[in-house]
């Protein structure tokens, strides 16, 4: 009844992951758009702006007009009309002439600067006395120095943000093409799993892995689709998986982390045809015994059942495999977010193996310090204390009391 | 036509925040909570676990029996049973004896420790060799060791996180309430602005603002309710902001940086009986010329018309409203989402005003470096190379090239 399984390591695991496909792409609204993945290039079809634009109220002049030009000194210009918002200029602006602007407006030919009106006064309806000396391209916008038509604007796999949304706005795209959302089956297992709409009897408990994974699977930009609970039964196991396969892109199974329990779920994967175990532990605490197949070109993911321990493996290895079949570029985006901060307490750690440890941030006479929170990996109260992770690399025998460590901040 | 008005500096628009109301309950599924604000303060009915658990597989004892046991010097225990998940145990636990225990079985009585199956052999199907000495609670989640009963679990103002779900699956909590989301009508002002479904005309640009603050507003959790595009034109604005009032909790226009159209801004809102300005512009760049009012008690903001200004206003000032009038209590919350990064050269700042300066995080030797992205508040360009913000405090002249500098993350 002995086992001793052979584990993979957390950088192989993910060369493994390598070998599943993107998911499909699927059109959808721009004001959908907020957080998904963009799949195809969008390059800009016209100079934004299209025309160039004053940046203030004031009047549109010949810059060289200026010159010279101060609250002593000032220079006098021929007003010679108004721009109206969003209409074309009256007419062009000749040296020692000013058209009143207002902020946004197009800038008449001729003119390339604009002296804000708190630096002139109307004489009378015709004369301006300027008192700075404005330099050429002064509080103007110029034709295309947002964006030049046919650059390169956004890249396949850019995850859409606000500004995003307004750049796909100014270039009039309504729709666009994104990568389609993960569908994410999940199972628990365990004959002591009960659902949450049942009082636990002697021995049971409720099952909390459902929960916990959808909200990681939402927070992650998938879809969680909930199967429920399975009992401790090959074939129960093995057809919940062929359904599972068929509606959704993805397994996780939960549960499982005793011997008998493991078994069984590697008795359902084999029992499909090619099915292949890649990962058969990881050499991580918590979230060793964690299972990776691949069964008709999809993954099918065994974790632990302890809470935390399928948290951590979800957050460190399962999201980051979602990121990439979602499409997700890192090269175009922020470096990951970590959160330096003050190791609390001396913190130990076997070697051989890379240990996740939950930690609270906490802000002490102006400094970040990350208190480690310790406790059992059944118990999601540590999860709950918790505000990310650090992680103690393999090599690493633990870390002192006092350090500077990198957190993981939760999503 | 000059104006001046008197500005109001950040921390005094946060005083003026308070006399908003809190937005009202909602009862809804767990499974939708996700991200949520909880409404209630939620404290355990029950221990969990509600009995004590073995988290390894193998045998519960009583720790006395193991002392000293040793591969050297075994003890032998008598096998008495085996306890099946999700069951209450055969019977209970004297010294000398052990009985079978899965991960996650429960304890039977007279049992506190629990030894490893792979420190274990068993001779027969009655006599246990025990390798290994476990002290008391060995492997044991003692009765309420997660959650005690009565204890208080999550406090209102908590946003709800995948282990929040997960604690209130385990209480069994279906649904359960949270603050409404917040609606937030939006229109953008302008007579040169188009529909993003128009190709623009000379002097013409498309409607940017609608989009990124879209995006703002979902990303901050609360809702967007487009009214789309409104001339200079005060009846047409008034009437437009009347309809907002009446079907959402906030009203925020866009554009109407030029004198002309705030003060059109500035009309409509008065033209309502009881409307008070709040804040007519505040010393901050960009943003400054950023109005509140307050109409039937519900917010009315003017933000700038320059994408990025909108944008930054946006993400200071406004997102810190919706979260409060969300009914979020920063108190439950890690510290705010800020890293430290080397700034890449000098950036200058006028004092008496707030900078807030557009940076992009670049990894360089290892170490995070920020770059800070110069260009016109009117360039969207500049928000989309960026990931996040600096602030310059009013009494600082600049920062210098090299100093470590935390950086606010665009969410």
């Amino acid at each position: 009844m002995k086992e001793f399984f052979t584990v993979t390591d957390i950088k192989d695991v993910f060369t493994h992951l390598r070998v599943f496909p993107e998911t499909d792409k699927e059109p959808i609204h721009l004001l959908d758009a907020l957080g998904r993945i963009i799949a195809t290039d969008i390059t800009a079809e016209m100079d934004i702006p299209e025309f160039a634009r004053s940046t203030m109220d004031g009047y549109a002049v010949c810059a060289a007009s200026t010159f010279g030009a101060s609250e002593a000194n000032p220079a006098y210009l021929t007003i010679t009309g108004s721009i109206a918002m969003g209409e074309l200029p009256p007419g062009p602006v000749r040296p020692g002439e000013a058209m009143r602007i207002p902020t946004g407006g197009m800038m008449p030919d001729g003119a390339d600067g604009v002296v804000m009106i708190e630096h002139t006064a109307e004489i009378d309806a015709t004369m301006l006395e300027v008192y700075r000396s404005v330099p050429p391209l002064h509080h103007v916008i110029a034709r295309g120095e947002d964006f030049v038509a046919g650059s390169s604007l956004i890249q396949t796999g850019t995850r859409i943000r606000p500004q995003e949304m307004g750049l796909l706005a100014a270039m009039g795209l309504e729709r666009i093409d994104v990568f389609k959302k993960t569908k994410i089956g999940l199972i628990s297992t365990g004959d002591e799993i009960v659902s949450i709409d049942t009082p636990p009897g002697p021995g049971q408990i409720r099952d909390i892995n459902t929960y916990t994974l959808s909200g990681q699977i939402m927070a992650a930009g998938a879809i969680p689709v909930i199967y429920g609970i399975v009992t401790d039964d090959v074939s129960l196991l093995h057809a919940a998986c062929a359904k599972i396969l068929a509606e959704t892109d993805m397994v996780i199974i939960s549960g499982g982390s005793s011997v008998g329990m493991r078994d069984v779920t590697i008795d359902a994967i084999q029992r499909f045809d090619g099915a292949e175990i890649l990962v058969h532990g990881i050499p991580i605490s918590p979230g060793k015994p964690t299972l990776l197949a691949r069964v008709q070109n999809k993954a099918l993911w065994g974790l632990p059942g302890h809470v935390t321990s399928a948290m951590v493996v979800f957050d460190r290895i399962v999201r980051p495999f979602i990121e990439k079949i979602s499409g997700i570029d890192p090269a175009c985006h922020a470096p990951a977010r970590q959160i330096q901060a003050r190791l609390t307490r001396n913190v130990a750690s076997a070697q051989g193996r890379r240990d996740f440890v939950r930690v609270r941030l906490i802000e002490k006479e102006n400094e970040l310090t990350a208190e480690p929170i310790l406790g059992k990996s059944g118990l999601l109260s540590t999860m709950l204390k918790a505000h990310g992770l650090i992680e103690i690399d393999r090599n690493v025998e633990g870390l002192e009391k006092g350090s500077m460590v990198p957190v993981i901040l939760f999503s």
